[in-house]
């Protein structure tokens, strides 16, 4: 084997940093401007940002009314620039903003606070995500659960077990194609962790159309997300670029069934890429529909039973189990007590109604990632059940 | 996981080399009729031979003629006394060497210089082997191919055709079991390298019955070998001295198909002991006879797909494989027939059309790693559809 069969999948992209990002002074309504002109990507965004980094007269903090010459000078073509100038019109602004209002879709940049953090980590991060739904999922430890759109009954009941084992713990993402990422999603929709479907298309367009039920699902209990803009026409390249946003949104990706060039496979790879883990779960070895998998194992990939060969491998960046089926079970008295409070918030609540903690014994106590801690920790605040003591102690109120 | 649920299967014996054997002087001859006294085990030729060691005197150098009181000394009981001299008289030997010799059964001792090396190397080798047909089958690099009884169609299929890839270049050791042993037997038995079949009961008796046919053609075209003497009664404790014997002449365990309680997960065990490397063939996780196999990939077993995963592991002890020679061999002129390029080849053969190129432009115009663009070059050499000039530049032919 030796090297890798889709590799690489990471394009050649500048790696820019959310502190680079902000040195650029570009704004986040210019970013999504940016991202929504047709015949800008993501490339000529990093140029812009480039530019905005090396040159302290700080044009991009009002970027909406830079002329097609600004434009011009930070590397773009004309035509670009007379694209750029175009969408950055207040009308045309006020339309796109006014569509993602009706349409009941959130925006997630690169420069927000709330933004992914493993997301962020990758090579090349979406600069604008479209969502609906519960955008905290995106902070909760997450594994992709991914694989052959033709998948067999083995397959598609192994995924919707694995999942639903997964979501006890861990946030289950995957791209809501046919097969086993609609079997992934299913069995995950109502566990404790949730799931991310991670969408080609635009986030409130339901394809396949057939799934129109788990999309209603998830957009109801867990989130839909999708890098490109509503009424944006569709073309294939979309596809690995969702399986990018799928592998860099998770701790690591299982494939479950995926024949030798199966898209699934890309994400695997973009896995490796990203320094993720790449899990498979045994098929028989005749079974055209797992051999691509299975191929994984000579690259070092992970053999999966069941979930606890996932959990083993982040068990110290996972929440205890014990406390989620403790909190869930309790969960109607606390309910009462707390009407409000997720499940994450209850739990730290209770760690802190003990004594007061820092950040780090709250991680510690409570085996959350710190994004997710962090997360948890500010909306407690904005909650009013918490209040934050010098040195980062945390006391309920 | 942790521990090995059978583990350990080697028994608390002491480790004794040749050099060890051969210090107490005791003969092969000796050796052969302790091993077939009744009531003298493995730790009472143990016992034997260590005495041998700490004496001088050089007592076991007419070890025929010694009298009950003699092997009383050596810490034996006094049953075991009796039947050893009763065992060590003349005409009992002559009538069971006699029995050997009309059954076409060969004798092999640990003393002998031609007993197998990697048998020779584990904690607790086998004095004396009883064996039919070719005993340098047990001088060859070996596989173990081992599994349940219960094979599914799937499992014997899988065993038959790997059994026949690995004896192009190891030979195939299984125990003559119903299911994947015999699956595997009848796959290997043709094969360059051959089969041995490793018996509990005597070795010039069928177990099972419904195995004449193979064992027969084992008999005539590789190596039968047993450590229970011909005549002996049979007790279910062979089948696991048995499993070590497959396991020691073995450089590695692959197993297909096991359920949870599967004598051929012994094997596996005693690889792991044997510091053997275990492999497993994958199947689906739902199936009761994968599972036992399965689990073993959480003590690190190493998935196989096909032969190659196991000559992977022994590529620098292995022959070579001629028929992988001479297919590379006739691969150009095959390759020059077919036009057929894949899709990285294409794109590096487009880039290339346009203008020769050297290693370092082509990785910035095609993203790929160095890795993969080495590999896709080569094979665009090997097809001739590429030519390189010197400074590594390359240039379409």
């Amino acid at each position: 084997m030796g090297s890798y069969k889709h590799s690489p999948r990471i394009r050649n992209r500048p790696k820019l940093t959310l502190e680079d990002v902000r040195k650029s002074h570009i704004t986040r309504e210019a970013l999504i401007a940016l991202h929504e002109t047709p015949g800008v990507g993501d490339l000529a965004i990093c140029a812009v940002v480039q530019y905005g980094m090396s040159h302290p007269q700080r044009l991009l903090q009002d970027a909406v009314s830079l002329k097609a010459g600004d434009w011009r000078e930070m590397g773009l073509s004309d035509r670009q620039c007379e694209s750029i100038v175009d969408s950055f019109s207040p009308e045309a602004r006020q339309r796109r903003a006014r569509r993602c209002r009706e349409g009941g879709i959130g925006i997630m940049t690169f420069l927000d606070e709330r933004y992914s953090p493993l997301l962020r980590e990758i090579a090349d991060p979406p600069w604008v995500l479209y969502y609906r739904g519960n955008w905290e999922l995106a902070h909760r430890p997450a594994v992709a659960i991914v694989g052959t759109r033709q998948a067999t009954a083995y397959g598609r009941k192994v995924a919707e077990e694995l999942a639903a084992g997964c979501s006890r713990r861990m946030t289950v993402v995957s791209g809501l194609a046919r097969g086993i990422d609609t079997a992934a999603h299913q069995g995950a929709v109502r566990g404790a962790y949730g799931t991310i479907g991670v969408l080609a298309t635009p986030v409130d367009q339901c394809y396949p159309p057939e799934n129109r039920r788990i999309y209603e699902d998830i957009a109801a209990n867990g989130l839909l997300l999708s890098e490109t803009m509503p009424d944006a026409s569709f073309h294939p390249g979309l596809f690995p670029m969702r399986n990018r946003v799928i592998a860099g949104l998770s701790m690591g990706v299982v494939v479950v069934e995926a024949a030798g060039k199966s898209g699934a496979l890309i994400t695997a790879d973009l896995a490796i890429d990203y320094d993720r883990d790449v899990f498979i779960v045994p098929g028989p070895i005749s079974s055209p529909r797992s051999k691509g998998a299975l191929e994984y194992f000579r690259k070092g990939a992970i053999p999966v039973l069941d979930e606890s060969d996932i959990f083993g491998m982040y068990e110290h960046r996972l929440p205890r189990d014990n406390r989620i089926l403790n909190a869930s079970k309790s969960a109607p008295a606390n309910a009462n007590a707390s009407p409000e409070l997720s499940q994450e918030e209850q739990i730290l609540y209770e760690l802190l109604l003990d004594h007061p903690c820092s950040v780090d014994e709250l991680a510690e106590k409570s085996g959350m990632t710190f994004g997710l801690l962090q997360s948890v920790l500010l909306s407690l605040l904005i909650k009013r059940r918490v209040h934050q003591q010098p040195g980062s102690v945390y006391k309920v109120l």
